[in-house]
Order: C-alpha cells, then structure tokens, then sequence
C-alpha cells in the first residue's frame, strides 16, 4: 500500500474508486486491453459472494454445472435479437491448432444459445422438467469502455438456465432467482437494491421480460446488480426444446435465464466506501476481525504475543481471523492500512489489556472514538458476533438512508432533468421508448426499472403528458 | 438411463468407459469438436475434488487469485522451450468487437506466461515472496484425439504458480504440492497413484523438472493424474522477475507450477468401475448414501415412508444423501441405476424393517449377498460412518492389490516388451532419451516416472546395457 492519501470520493469519485480498488489490493490491470487481474483479497470477497449465493441455489433446487467456453457463430444467429445485441461485443476464435477454422467460434457471451441446444437433447418428455442448472464462469464481452470489475472484457459470474412446462412456472421462477439476489444483496452485502422490471428498451437481447436488481451508489448513479429474465419460448423455438405434455402433445419449453458477476464487486465497494477506503460487509469480508498487536519493546511484546495467539486460536473457530505480525511498521500504519483494506473490525491488544484482561474494539463503520469500545476477553466471541451483525445493520440502515434521501419523486419534466444531475428521479411513465429516448438525450439517465413496489392508480408521464399506470426511476447508471 | 446392459471392460475397456460416463450422467458431448458438458452429477464430483484439494492449498498457506483467459500471443514466445510444446495446441482470437486485432490473442493453455508477467509487477523485495497463488479455472488446447474427460479441448483444473527467493525453497514446494497430490489421491479418491519424476522427454515444456502422479487403470493403462513442476529460473529470466534480496543485490526468482485437472475424474472412473457401472469413493461421491423405499402397495407406502423420511433428515446432518421418491419404477430397476451410477451405499427400507426398526445396507464395492447386511435404526450414523470409511479402503486396497500385480519388475528388454502388453513393467534405465525412444517404438509404452522409492543401487539399463543408477515405469498410457 501507498502513505499517499486517498482522492476524497467528493473531489473525484471515479478516481477514488480507481484507487481503492488497487490500493486495497482487489485487482489490477491485465496486459490485455480491458481484462483484470483479480488479486487473492478480491477473489476471497468474491468467492464469500459464490458461497452465500450457492447455498441460496441449492436451497431453491438448483444444481451446478459445466457447459463449453466456445459457441459455434451459427448458433448465435438463431435467435435474433440475441445476436443483434451481442455481435457488436464478440471475441471470435478463428485459428485452432495451426488451421483456420471452418466455423469460427465465439467465445461466449453468455450461453443461453449453447445450453439450448444441449437442452433439446436432454428434454423429451415432462417428467424432465423442470430443469434447473446454474454455471459459475467466465464470459468475454468486447467492451470499449472498461473499468475494473465494473465493465471487464472477461468477467466471472454465474448464470442460471432453466426450463420448464408452463408460462407460469417459468414467470415464478423468474421471479424467485430475482428474490434469491434480493436478499442476498440486503442479507449478505448490506446493499439495499430496488428489485424492479426492465423497460422494453432496457431488457436483455432475446428475453421477453427482465427483471433487475438497482443499487445506488455513493456518486449517486446507479448500478444493476443482477438480472432474471423470462425468456418465453424464445429460445426453445430458436433450439427446438419441445417435450411431449401429459396428453402427448409436442410443446415448446419455456426457459429463464438469470446473472450476478463479479460487477457486484463495483456495488459493494460504492455502496459502503468512505475517503480512509472500503468498507466491506461483515458477512463477506475476507478478513472479519482483524487482531493488531500493540507493544513498544520485547518485554512487551512477550507479553501481548501469547494473548494474541490465544485470541486468534479462540476467534478462528467462528470468523475469518488474520493478525497483523508485520514488525517494522507501526500500530498506526497497521490501522490506516486494515480501514483502507475495509475489514470491519479491528482488535487491539496491548500490555494494559493483558492486564486488564480486556481488548479493544474498533468499528469501521465508525470512525474515531464513537467506534471504539474495550470489552472483556470474556464472551468475546459473542461480543465480536453481535458487534458484527450490529455493523451489517448499520451499513445497510446508512445505505438506506443515502439512497432515499436522493431519491425524488418529481412533479415535471424540469424537475426531473434537475434531480438526475444528483439523484434518482422517481415519475410516471407512459411507458414508450420514445419518451424514455428523450430523457436520455436530454440528461443521459436512462430508465432503472420499474419497481415492484408501485404506488397503485394513475398518473400523467412526465414526458409526454400521456397517462400513465406506473412509475419508473430516472437515473444515470454505471 | 438405459436398460441396455453395459459393455463388460473386459470385452472393451474403451467401449466401457464411453457408455459409463454418458449413462450415469457425467458428462456429454458438446457441439464444438473435442468439448465436452459436464452434467450436475459430474460437476458435483468436481466441486467434491475442488473442495478436498482446495482446503489442502489453504492448509499450506496458498491463495486462489483469477487470471485473463487471454494471452498476448508475444508472452509465449518468451520462453522457447514453453512456446515449442504449447504453439501446435493454441486456439487464437484473432477478431474482437468486430476488428481484426492486432496482436492475436491465445486462449490460455496454461498460464505461466501471464502469470510470470503480473508477478514480475509485484514482486520487488524479497519481503514479497514467496507468493504462493492458485487458480481454479478452465484451459484450452486443440487436441486431435479426444475423449470426455480424459482429454478434451477446453477442461477445467487448477494450476498453481508459486515464486521463491531460493532454488531450495521452490523445490521444497514443488514437492510439497507433489505430496498433496499423491495424499489427495490416497485419502480422499483412493486411488494409489505412484509419485515420481518424469524424464527429460516427458515433463513440462519451459520445467526444469516435472513431478507425477501416475495411476493404473483397469486396462493397465497408465494415467498422468497431476503434476507439481520446478521451472528454475526459466520464466523468471522470460519475464524479468527479480527481486532485491537480503544484500540488495538483484536475483532472479525461482518459480514453480502445479495442476491437477477434470481428467482425474477419468482417473476415478477407470480405477474403481466394474461391469455394473460407477464405483466411487465414498469422500467424494455427490451421493454417499441412497435411500431407496420398498413398498407394493399405499398401505406399505404409508408404513415405509414416515420411516424414510426421518431417516433421510437424520442421515443428511452427516452425509450427502438422496431418497429415490420416484414411482413407476420396481426398487430393482432402482438398485441397478444407482449401481451403475456408483453410489457407495444403498439404504432400503420395507415394511419389514419397519416393524424390525432395522434398514438393510448395500455395498457398491461388494456386490450380491456378500455386501449386504441387517442393521439397527440405531446408531445408523456411525454404523454408516464406519462402512463409508471401509469402503474407501477396501477400494483402496483393492486397487493397490490390482496394481501391485501387474507390475512386474523385468530383466531383460524381451521381458519388458512381454510386460507392457497387459502392466507395467519396472526396469533400471540409463536415462537416454534415445533408449526411451526405442521402447516407445518398438512397444507404444512410455517412461512413466522415475519413482522416488527406489531400490538404491545400480543396474544394466533394460535398453542399452549401460550402468543405470534409477528405476523406472514403462507403459502405455492415456
């Protein structure tokens, strides 16, 4: 890590985010245009984020598996407005082992197209549905504008396929992965995101309906999280997925496919961060707890090492326990760098705590004195679990907070290109593209989704003036 | 599934090993040439490995990180060995975001190149090594010849790459990672691999030396399972990773890369199967314990299953298990599928043992009457945990036993030739890539490793005649 400070998040929030994620060790660049490097402090937050969300798939019935890296060019084209969406951002293979390809590959995308086609030789009949897979994996799309987790040319994600019998049972099911990311993000990430429907224009290339999950970060603009979408039958006409009902007759599946990437990485980082650096979820943290030895000489140091060994052997059985042995760097390096690194509490002991056969505790949701606290070694386990969840809490009632107190419900157009210059704005929407056009000409935010949560009645777009039967957030987005 | 029986492995090993991983649901062929599917029951077989393996990377003090999947075609042109052995088997994107690149990009074959560039970044001190860094992910090499898990073009593994300020301590490791293998092997797959060195003609393209696990399958072919490989300073000079040391002065580093991949699953597959199907080791099976009800009627249905029920919730606090619910099909079609799919322990449960509060208990690794026993509802746990733990090493030992006797040590080059035919055959050798070669000629059999439990003393190599101080395998392998 550097001693130079952090850019201040108000003075340049872009550069701040930049800094963070290199300084805080999560990623670098790769020698490749707009591909990362995700270092082992950013991958063990992201394989936290794959176990917690793995679980949440397994409980719902879903089940892991493997499909190829490379997708023939024909396929894509069988689905149209897939491959108008996804041709521009294609990485083709077109030399294998010395030879020119016949049919050049494509690496995918995503892979809808592929577990289609394996979908129409494994389903025959309605005793084989549903069927409920889900790949954790690396995409590749040819991006020009990158930024570290946030838009990557390879990036690493899961990505859900399903088939089913009805229209019903693949809606419901759509909507389930979209609650299953829901709670994860409020659960896990202390990130309050807004689960909502996609615009027609905003939907994913080939889906019928997608539904979202939108965060707000600390700039104010807003990130999606994660997709499900109800793909209809649009895929098993594209593959012939068609199983024989129960009175024998010949049906097209329906299929749902669903996403969460390492993106979510971006999420956390600027939903939590503050100017000394992360600030990450207690229940993904690498690192929960982080011990910091305090001694000034050898008669001190042999003092606190054996109750520091102690604390870690004891701690370790219930969180992700590291302690800072570094010598040759003070105590006070060792803080800035663990609240720079985001871990969410802080343990100290020192010559008076082994004495006082005490500790000391320091949050990193709060700074300074408020967020320091000494407690007893005893039931310190219990003490660091409640002072954890405690933390979780707080980030997630703060990020609440942020984000409603930009987010505005506006009367008029005016009002509208106004709140978006720092906000969100929230409005009645006709519901066309050419409306939706038009704000994002005029103030390049974009429709988010319209929420689940609707008001109910009517009202007038803000506009074209037409009526209107939901609302929209209005906002500029990542 | 099918009815159709198998094809027994001793009429074609080959034929056997093709229908087995297609009917017990391990895998499928993809639509891209040489790919491969890895269906949810495959898959969970992986994640079983990933997990034992990956608890023994973090028990030696290693990190998982994640690297591009591309590799500027420049960087394996570095090391000449490496760029020799690898260019025949490249897939290359030579078209991003609809342009010709530039710079043609490799799909990584291995990542020693990419990974030596990054660490020639970070590392500058010797307060920075070791770095001791693994990757789960995928890999891709156009190989003619392919066969669903045993060699496929794309195929998933981990890899792990590790730099040192010594030579001493980046051997260390390389046999430290050796050793985590051929234990992994042992304890976890009971599989009795033989750990040794590969000869010069044999290791690693750009490795100073190669380390093996080699396992004989039933055909007594031979089965490069994992390798743990010293690069020396060869991609340190490529890639220009030094570091200042104690005297700062400038070194080079001393690296080292290890792998195991999905073909150990073909490893598993070809050391336990039978002419039932599947056998596997109970630490890795997705399913430990089946449970299968027995019933004719709803008056026996409505006894049995209350009783499955409980048993099914108190099995699965210690064990992965799986109720076979399903109707239609008589519990005999259910105990061949289950058979065939190598579930290690078959639980039924009728009426009787109802009334007996007993279960009866079926053994994959013992067929008939021979594997079959009446047990108590009590203490069902442990009584489980004891025959898991028995199958495992009666497979184990099985396997040792199989292996052991067809091994055959050989005095003479008209023996070897005999022996290779249907084992291995274990013979002092001079060490001459030009004596290798002629056993491969005249007979197909390769040096498999040079073990490191060696007699001691010196010999006649089996070829030449020459003096030879080391024995070595010889055999046809996968």
């Amino acid at each position: 890590m550097s001693d130079e400070k952090l850019t201040p998040q108000s003075e340049n929030f872009s550069e701040w985010y930049n800094q963070i994620v290199l300084r805080a060790d999560l990623a670098d660049y790769a020698p490749v245009r707009g591909c990362m490097v995700v270092k082992p402090y950013g991958w063990a937050l992201w394989e936290n984020i794959q176990q917690a969300l793995d679980k949440r798939f397994k409980a719902t019935g879903h089940v892991n598996a493997a499909f190829p890296l490379f997708i023939p060019m024909s396929f894509l084209e069988k689905e149209k407005e897939h491959v108008e969406g996804f041709s521009p951002e294609l990485a083709v293979v077109t030399v294998g082992g010395g030879e020119t390809l016949e049919e050049p590959l494509v690496v995918r995308p995503t892979s809808e197209t592929i577990i289609g086609y394996m979908y129409s030789k494994w389903i025959r009949s309605y005793r084989d549905l549903p069927i409920l897979i889900n790949q954790w994996g690396n995409v590749v799309r040819w991006e020009m504008r990158t930024r570290l987790f946030l838009r990557t040319l390879e990036f690493y994600w899961q990505e859900g396929h399903t088939a089913h019998a009805t229209r019903e049972e693949a809606i419901e099911e759509t909507m389930r992965m979209l609650d299953t990311y829901y709670r994860f993000a409020i659960e896990e990430a202390a990130v309050p995101v807004i689960p909502g429907r996609k615009s027609q224009t905003e939907k994913f290339a080939g889906a019928e309906m997608s539904m979202t999950i939108e965060a707000m970060m600390r700039d104010t603009k807003a990130l999606q999280s994660g997709t499900s979408h109800f793909l209809g039958q649009n895929f098993a006409r594209a593959f012939d997925i068609r199983f024989l009902d129960q009175n024998n007759e010949l049906q097209y599946a329906w299929t749902t496919s669903w996403g969460l990437s390492t993106r979510f990485i971006g999420a956390i980082i600027m939903t939590h961060g503050d100017d000394q650096g992360l600030i990450l979820p207690p229940r993904l943290a690498p690192i929960q707890v982080v011990i910091v030895p305090i001694y000034r000489d050898d008669a001190e140091r042999s003092l606190v090492m054996p109750v520091v060994d102690r604390l870690e052997q004891e701690l370790r059985e219930a969180f992700r326990v590291h302690v800072d042995r570094r010598d040759g760097v003070t105590p006070g390096f060792k803080f800035n760098d663990w609240e720079m690194r985001g871990v969410p509490l802080r343990l100290e002991v020192g010559p008076k705590d082994v004495e006082k056969n005490s500790v000391a505790l320091a949050r990193r949701d709060r700074p300074g004195k408020a967020g320091k606290s000494f407690v007893s070694q005893e039931g310190l386990t219990q003490t660091i679990a409640d002072t954890l969840k405690d933390i979780h809490q707080s980030l997630l009632d703060r990020a609440i907070a942020f984000r409603d107190s930009h987010i505005h419900d506006v009367k008029d157009y005016e009002e509208l290109k106004q709140v978006v210059e720092g906000g969100w704005a929230f409005a009645w929407w006709c519901g066309s593209a050419a409306c939706e056009a038009k704000v994002k000409e005029d103030t390049k935010a974009t429709t988010r989704c319209i929420p689940l949560d609707q008001p109910g009645g009517a009202g007038r777009c803000v506009v074209c003036g037409e009526p209107a039967t939901e609302k929209v957030y209005f906002a500029r987005a990542y």
